[in-house]
């Protein structure tokens, strides 16, 4: 029946580059503001004088010997020099690699041997930091120094004469005019590298490309997610050092909301303070934070004006439900919960949080799958579960902005974290049917005892809904006829007294009765890793000493 | 410095497919819904039960022997099954190739044999046009028929022996079981192809592909755009038979908005009814649309119900004023403005209209351009126009959902439409320092007269804020001395008298002396295309008729 003939998409070949978000916000929302903290008072500063920054220190950049593929290193807080470099470095074609400042001296040299960074854009006031480990990597060059104003001018510290320091401001004025130093570049150009925290083996890097930097922030931007737009002011208290702070930068610049930069004070009154005076109508960050902020206003309360916050993200831990209630009920403001991590760009999940309604009360939830985003629970048995909210399994992930692999290639990092094309999460969880995440805990933190699961997370949550527990965390200990059985560390708010009759009637009436843990000990600190999760590795090891 | 090696992305290899956003909506969304309405009630069905419906589509396509890139048609209303096409025909591969029902049949069989229609979808209403064209369609194989309940079972008409007629349902019955038909398909595999409306020559054609329409819809999604989510239920009065509807369907299924479905009923009282009934959040379509709205519940405010609608958004054709302010003031709904054009996917701009601030209030404005989209001016001595909302040029676009060519390749269709890599959009304007687009004319319609330009859209939209002015449209008719003069049609409304001299007096305070038209004509009616857009080629073949 007629001739068949063949029809290709007739669509234009386009890269989905950081140039392309790049441009758009720097021509379409140049009057957007990032507006800056000191501690003390605010600096606004509008998108369009911002990109011309931009422009400049990627032009520096390049005269100080940056090319294609190179590795630009930052060691900075959340400043608008930072989001400088975030356009700048992939821009141009090098890739940018934000390096975790409380990772370990060690750590850090390692993963800044093994990214083979050339260039540091590094904050003055992490000097010393990063002084105790340039010596130790080989590829270092150049380190380009940003300081508040005031500061005496930079110079290489003692026995460091290979390694030239320049001024960032310096390098910036000295780079004046030119054509923007943008090139065409494939989307699957590498843009950036990051390093898991670490909290249990050595940090993997993995390396996003443009392409997922712009398709993450597309999926960040959208409905199912923020869906922020131009009217919108955000306020990122989760460090532009670790993942890309969540995309949110991309996403901001990207849709014309005014960015609020909180640099280095992230906590408690410094941050009251900078929310009473940017008025940002939205804040991210984890759970961490938000419990600062209640703990200061809470003593403080004629010196907080949260009135302008619309929304508060909360991620990288679960968000506990208390913290919900106080900030919805007290002030208003609705809480939404993300999950992902590194690997995974990161955003997997979202959801608003504490909601009525059906489709988005679930204060138990990570979050709902976002578009792109696919995901299965992984039984032991490697069948994959039913969408039941009740099958737990591993949490397995594909999707354009999840990695592959890992950056090292000497098997060390790879090993037994990719299945079938999906990214093994090493997080234990159940999904419902409406595509809601639960996370029962860390496949290695769940504890077997007698043949049975017992979720860490769940009795962390639980006993954090006590009014006299501050903080916790629980771990599973070995047990001669069990297997395993849980123990409890509790730190008690001050003033505050609850024995483990208590919380083990507390946990009664919440959990099955044989969760309830064998093993309690009061503490006045529960260790955390360098990005503010449980360490319970170090509980572990404290726990297995004698006595 | 330390040895030089390359780094390369670690990001998976994930092809952005429509099966990815359908699976997601299936998934995720499965008890969001499809709210149809048959002219007097309403059939809700979650989006879970279209979702197997649509895999069952896609088993029947195949058993009649649709393969990889044959093209299917629809000849649909907005619909269901229509939306069960939109997923199933790219979904296992093939090409969606949805009919302008307002096509004239020689353009109709003209543009099927072109694209190679191997199966049509068709409603029962419109079997007449369908029949009337399908002989001269030599690659046409089956016709799937749906019909409206009760309709007696298809059958081939006299003299189409050749053809066979199957109905819908049927062939979906036959179709239950087995594996969802998904192949894995490359994203830049051709999904879905439209016409142009082929206003002043034959309509040509352009192939979207899996890429283009998953990022269109990514775009649409956004805060930049509707940046819907869950909570909403959309209206697309805006036609399913082309250009993928501005994407909403795909955006809707994505987020888990609830999709209401007005089948042939767009217009007036059944459109008013559907609202009362349905209670959408959102409605989406073009001007005469909501002009036919304000009428109806202008003539019957009892039987009217506008209370669910948050948020109308218009296309097409400039939105004028009185009707932005008709249901901003008496319905307190928001009005929202998008341009964009076939070629395009279509969504190039975007914004609220009517709205204070500095930002948005701009009602001349066609949108901003949403992310993704990179436009420019192009002035007639080739130069690119500032951003300054006052040079003029023709508007160029590029972007990952814009055509870089036509279908066609009998170079009747590609002429001088692309212009180093950017689509020529043929229209001229200006844009603004916040990315806003000001339409000024098409290019062929923009009257030139004195050597200067005079706008026939902005004329139009002037005359249309007289209170008497019901339509209108204005063209340049040649003239000795300036060159083209402009002269109106004008259709006044019922019970209301206004002259050449007082709609003349009524354009001075408003444009410059030599633009007030230099003849007037007073019709009954404003002949339309096939898409609703003023049919200026028949009112100059009418202005050059002699007396």
């Amino acid at each position: 029946m007629g001739e068949h003939f063949i029809i290709d998409s007739t669509m234009q070949d386009f890269d989905l580059t950081i140039s392309v978000l790049f441009r758009h916000g720097q021509r379409v929302h140049g009057r957007s503001r990032v507006i800056s903290f000191d501690g003390e008072a605010l600096r606004s500063v509008p998108f369009a004088e911002v990109a011309a920054r931009t422009e400049r220190l990627a032009a520096a950049l390049a005269s100080l010997g940056v090319e294609r593929g190179d590795r630009v290193a930052t060691l900075m807080w959340n400043s608008q020099e930072h989001l400088e470099a975030y356009f700048a470095v992939p821009g141009m074609g090098a890739i940018l690699h934000t390096l975790n400042l409380r990772l370990a001296p060690g750590d850090l040299a390692q993963v800044m041997s093994e990214a083979g960074d050339k260039v540091v854009i590094a904050h003055g006031s992490l000097l010393p930091l990063l002084t105790a480990v340039s010596g130790a990597v080989a590829t270092l060059e150049t380190v380009l120094l940003v300081d508040d104003p005031g500061m005496p001018p930079p110079r290489a510290p003692e026995g460091e004469g290979s390694i030239q320091y320049v001024g960032y401001e310096d390098a910036l004025a000295g780079a004046a005019g030119g054509a923007p130093p943008w090139p065409e570049l494939d989307e699957r150009t590498p843009a950036a590298i990051c390093y898991t925290s670490g909290t249990t083996d050595f940090p993997r890097g993995v390396a996003y490309s443009h392409r997922s930097t712009f398709l993450h922030a597309m999926c960040v931007a959208s409905g199912a997610c923020f869906g922020n737009n131009d009217a919108e002011r955000v306020l990122p208290l989760v460090p532009m050092f670790h993942v890309n702070a969540w995309g949110l930068p991309y996403a901001a610049w990207m849709l014309g909301s005014d960015l609020v930069m909180p640099h280095r004070w992230l906590l408690g009154g410094p941050a009251c303070q900078l929310i009473k005076l940017a008025r940002p109508t939205q804040a991210c960050g984890v759970p961490t934070i938000w419990a600062s902020l209640i703990e200061y206003a809470d003593a403080h309360p004629d010196e907080v004006d949260f009135s302008s916050l619309r929304l508060i993200t909360s991620g990288g831990s679960a968000l506990p439900e208390p913290l919900m209630k106080a900030f919805r009920d007290r002030y208003g403001i609705q809480m939404a919960q993300g999950w992902g991590m590194t690997e995974t760009s990161p955003v997997c999940t979202w959801a608003r949080v504490g909601v009525p309604g059906e489709r988005e009360g679930k204060p138990l939830s990570a979050g709902r799958i976002v578009p792109g985003v696919e995901m299965r629970a992984v039984a032991p048995d490697g069948t994959v579960a039913p969408w039941d909210g009740q099958t737990a399994g591993e949490i397995e992930v594909r999707g354009p902005w999840v990695t592959g692999r890992y950056i090292a290639a000497d098997g060390r990092a790879a090993g037994n974290r990719f299945h079938d094309g999906w990214l093994r999460t090493g997080d234990l969880g159940t999904i419902d049917e409406d595509g809601s995440l639960v996370l029962a805990d860390r496949l290695k933190d769940v504890i077997k005892s007698g043949g049975e699961w017992i979720s860490s997370l769940r009795l962390e949550n639980e006993l954090l809904s006590h009014p006299a527990v501050l903080d916790v965390a629980v771990i599973g200990v070995p047990d001669d006829k069990w297997g395993e059985r849980p123990m409890a560390f509790i730190v008690l708010r001050a003033q505050e007294q609850a024995g483990e009759a208590e919380l083990a009637a507390h946990l009664e009436d919440r959990v099955p009765h044989f969760w309830v843990p064998s093993h309690w000990s009061y503490v006045s600190e529960i260790p955390k890793t360098t990005v503010g999760k449980i360490d319970k590795l170090a509980l572990r090891e404290w726990a297995r000493q004698p006595g």
